[in-house]
């Protein structure tokens, strides 16, 4: 069960796991599992793609898209009231995500007109995971971005359900953002399906999404051979929650039960400047628990690894989370602007008592696709830039080509490039 | 040597050869020669790192990053002239990659502020190639973004010379950019010291910059362990000309044998409207190769591997272009700014006859760390961007939470997250 630390008891250990936890590595599944599957799709594209469909989902597919007949059936079949909740979340993430376009630029200097175009990656595949459950809010987070980017050409990645179909609501969100192609292939050889191209899918030139370690490892094993981009890679999900003791105690508690919902691995951090609060907390997240309510054993088994930690300030704790680089953050403090500035290494950030991650999963317009496992530090939740591509030009007159006529012929030469480099500029003055 | 061919006359092997020319596979020298080397690096820090560089580079280093004094006297016997040089050039680039910074955004909506900040990347090395020849220009293209972002903490990596020491050159660019570490070890030894730190240099969080297949290797590596960021996989530099005939051939067989000087793996593709032209050009190349000047039989191997295609017009040779990809691309032809809009996927582009590439390599502002391989479909060059990361932000007041609580319960119930995602909004509700 979750415990109450004080900071300055933590040790080493207790360091390495809250600040080093990610060191997954992905060789032995990416060789072993990853590589065979993405040859056989290479090979033999969709046949093999309904042949590991089959074995690992037992589904026979006649194709491996969804017919426009079963995505319309799909969307007849959803609830009024669910499609009404995705289309007013689908509204708010617009928005947000409207705000993120960037303009060109362009400007001349001295005879030379520079410049940066952004432009749309033109092939883009969202996975959404399945299974289970499924998850139409991940088709929200991925689709969305890549359409406001100017990303044509979208795949939705989902393995299907036992029926051979694609869930009912992932069908309604689709049609509701237009997309129209959904490959009904899960796992390595969704991925590789999408990342290669087969006889009926085409090859996507960037796939994001969260999925599990087999989708993850063929995401990066595409990656590593150069054939596509990707967003960062996908590990368990994870608050870190800072809080002043000005928010109500279960309200805290229930936020860090929200996290532990989600998958046994995934990790709910307190920290805390009110030790009464810490008790109260914990008290009642283990009220909880004991009332056995919802996913009871999964919330259980990812509280044991998780901490509630008694911080001298809150200076010290945003400290802590920069240095922790949570995938989300909950500044639960009175004036959470004041310190906006001075957080940093955060996947997204919920400000305030009134701000818990749930609303940002799922309608605020924030994307909830985003790094974990501390990658925060180094990279960034999905959003218009992931899909977006730079050009950088350059045009030079005469008078300018001149003028870098003398520094790059010193400059190239100093390289050892002293014939061409140097010679094409001079070439241009020859007489 | 380079051929003349007819675009309708290539087959399926030329556009093979042409369009999916990446495909390099490192996973062998991840886990045979690289896994190894980092996980010494990771259990004996540095003297691990100098064990390699003993072994790889023949140099025995008392320490493994450059004293100031060692810097400093690198500065000092660097010529004045090379010097001035490269801070014009530097000048040149910061001017360039300062108009790439962005504002942050903040915006409300019915009681609840949203908003993204836009942060450096604390920590980031730039790996600079060395070995026969030292690149200076690589530690401006590298350092100078990552500076304007507002990353604080950098590290050069670069193998010694033969002498244990940096190259003057390298130290005198790194002092004029206010780089004071220079970790002094190339390879898979140098990305693994940077990437997970040891007792002298701290863990990067990112790592750009070409090297060879070790360096791509060792950094794409650490990457699929999600514990640093890098750039797009390095390959062998390229570009493709367009031209329609008005440029002086000499000046385009220069550009191709510019390119071709750089290795023997380099591609320099030409598309011409002009079959005139396309002759007239091999012409030049033939009469410059048998002339031995310069790198002679590396120019000579490359352009095996070059082609120069006839194309029926410029249109269809900007969608062989965007197909293709270019790391670099000249588009020589009268009033180029007409078709910018309609070029895409290149890493930096280059307009007009005045335009070739070595300007943009070494002085035009331009970045000249860029994607190969045709991986322009889906990355970019290095820019201000490549440091930056987004932290999303959202504040509910009460009546903003109220509005999202019905959509929330709705959408998490069908996603299986039925008690406490809905449940974290409800209890904010309870008496």
């Amino acid at each position: 069960m979750i415990r109450i630390r004080k900071y300055t008891e933590l040790n080493k250990t207790d360091h390495d796991r809250l600040f080093n936890r990610f060191g997954a590595d992905f060789s032995s599944i990416m060789i072993d599992t990853v590589a065979p599957i993405v040859q056989d799709v290479k090979n033999n594209g969709d046949s093999a793609v309904k042949k590991y469909t089959s074995r690992f989902d037992g589904v026979d597919l006649s194709s491996i898209t969804a017919t426009p007949d079963e995505i319309e059936k799909g969307f007849q079949n959803t609830p009024g009231e669910l499609l009404s909740a995705f289309s007013a979340a689908a509204k708010n993430i617009e928005e947000f995500h409207s705000r993120q376009k960037r303009e060109d630029i362009q400007y001349d200097r001295n005879g030379i007109t520079l410049g940066v175009k952004y432009e749309p990656i033109e092939r883009a595949a969202v996975y959404v995971p399945g299974g289970k459950a499924s998850y139409p809010s991940s088709v929200m987070m991925g689709v969305i971005p890549a359409k406001i980017a100017g990303t044509e050409d979208i795949t939705v990645i989902t393995p299907p359900g036992k029926n051979g179909m694609v869930p009912d609501i992932i069908c309604a969100v689709c049609k509701m953002l237009g997309v129209t192609r959904v490959l009904k292939s899960g796992g390595a050889q969704g991925i590789a399906a999408a990342g290669l191209g087969t006889e009926t899918v085409p090859k996507s030139d960037i796939i994001v999404g969260p999925g599990n370690i087999y989708v993850t490892a063929a995401k990066t094993y595409l990656f590593s051979q150069g054939l596509i981009q990707i967003d960062s890679l996908a590990g368990p999900s994870e608050v870190l929650i800072i809080s002043d003791g000005s928010a109500d105690p279960k309200w805290i508690a229930w936020d860090l039960l929200s996290q532990a919902e989600h998958e046994e691995m995934a990790t709910a951090v307190l920290l805390t400047t009110d030790i009464r609060e810490a008790e109260a907390v914990k008290a009642e997240i283990m009220k909880d628990i004991e009332s056995g309510s919802g996913r009871h054993e999964i919330k259980k088994k990812a509280l044991t690894r998780s901490d509630i930690i008694v911080m001298p300030d809150v200076e010290s704790a945003i400290e802590f989370s920069n240095r922790y680089a949570p995938e989300h953050m909950e500044f639960a403090v009175t004036n959470p602007m004041a310190y906006l500035n001075r957080i940093r290494n955060v996947g997204s950030l919920f400000l305030g008592d009134h701000s818990p991650v749930s609303v940002g999963d799922y309608y605020s317009g924030t994307n909830h696709i985003l790094p974990t496992g501390g990658a925060a530090r180094f990279s960034s939740g999905t959003s218009v830039d992931t899909f977006i591509r730079r050009t950088t030009f350059q045009l030079l007159n005469r008078e300018a080509l001149s003028e870098a006529r003398g520094p790059v012929n010193i400059m190239s030469g100093a390289e050892g490039f002293d014939d061409k480099h140097g010679g094409s500029i001079n070439v241009r003055f020859e007489d």
